[in-house]
């Protein structure tokens, strides 16, 4: 990769790229380096390795948290053209939370070192800005979920997550055992297995084992509208 | 008050005070006014009207969200000194959810208007990244108050609950109905009125109309460092 498309493939991502000076430029195309994640690779587990900074060429990462009992809840996914900024959550002192990162398919990302986009952040009052933007749309993302949980609407909350899945898979036959749904959504196997098997007797799914087939979609489409803003 | 002693006050709240130009510095000080909020009263209710910056003189304020049903979910709380960024949230494009703010003293705050405040971030980096660690900051405790719903340990929410109130409120004889208990924690009445008895059962409480009394508090710091990391 050469400095100009470098340059070009940066400025995509950043929208302050015109506003930096020349020599913050010059760092930031020293220091990217493209990086490759399987599909279903851990990328990354909390605070105690600082990644840095992602820009997501391809693929798709999911963001989670672990609860006490070692239950999943996904809080967001980012896709191409999207930047993972809690891979570089130690550039923030009052970061005091643990997010894992999985590449979900596979994943090809820009990585900037933590340090070079702190000198960034540091130097332009643009990309500081832009970077409490990328803040707000994860605390928006996170926001939503707390209020998915507490709501307990947990027919809707599994409604919509099956029609998501079903759009980013682009099939109605999901592979996905009760448990995997579960640690989606923060609840338990045997709520997920109850649930299923309601909207099995309501004709909205088929089940068989480790799969998920979506019989009504306009259905399961009007049960979830009631878990959406 | 004078200038000077509120640009002294401003340097107090903002560690990147020296770092402003002097034409932001005095743009500051011309905009900023006190407002005083009586114990009780509502300060904020999401992003229908955007308020401003609330430096915290005096007193202290809850943020919380409110769930479909009605109920309410104590996110944190500021204290004097400390700096109340969601109630200039329109300030940022990617906040799409609502907080809401209420005074739970007799409360002083220094405002400054959203557009001075967003010129301030867009001029100065320091600002900006100071800006961020706020950001960071409510976003570590919302993601504490996800791990505690999810985690339903119950008990142990309501014990550390007790304590944090009796600490803030430097009495051991509590003026809180359970219907109050519950909207602090995100819960039903009946589900706290249960956790009470029981509480009450095990000598940790005294319960009577309207009052919560702490008979034992090693007992519910004990029973409170389960939910607390």
């Amino acid at each position: 990769m050469n400095e100009i498309s470098q340059a070009s493939e940066l400025a995509g991502f950043f929208p302050f790229w015109d506003k930096l000076s020349q020599p913050m430029k010059e760092q930031l195309i020293r220091h990217v380096s493209v990086r490759k994640y399987p599909a279903k690779t851990a990328i990354y587990q909390g605070r105690q390795n600082c990644l840095g900074l992602l820009l997501i060429r391809s693929g798709q990462i999911r963001a989670y948290i672990m609860t006490e009992e070692g239950r999943e809840l996904t809080l967001y996914r980012l896709f191409s053209g999207d930047i993972c900024l809690f891979s570089a959550s130690c550039v923030f002192n009052s970061i005091q939370f643990d997010i894992f990162l999985t590449a979900e398919q596979d994943t090809e990302v820009l990585h900037i070192p933590p340090d070079i986009y702190r000198e960034c952040i540091e130097q332009s009052a643009p990309a500081a800005l832009y970077t409490n933007e990328l803040m707000a749309s994860g605390f928006s993302e996170v926001m939503w979920v707390l209020e998915q949980v507490l709501s307990k609407k947990m027919d809707a909350r599994l409604a919509a997550f099956l029609i998501e899945e079903s759009a980013l898979e682009e099939t109605d036959d999901l592979t996905l055992t009760h448990e995997q749904i579960a640690n989606h959504l923060g609840s338990a196997r045997e709520v997920m297995t109850r649930m299923l098997k309601y909207f099995q007797s309501e004709g909205l799914v088929r089940l068989t084992r480790g799969h998920v087939e979506l019989t009504d979609v306009p259905g399961l489409t009007r049960l979830a509208k009631d878990s959406l803003r």
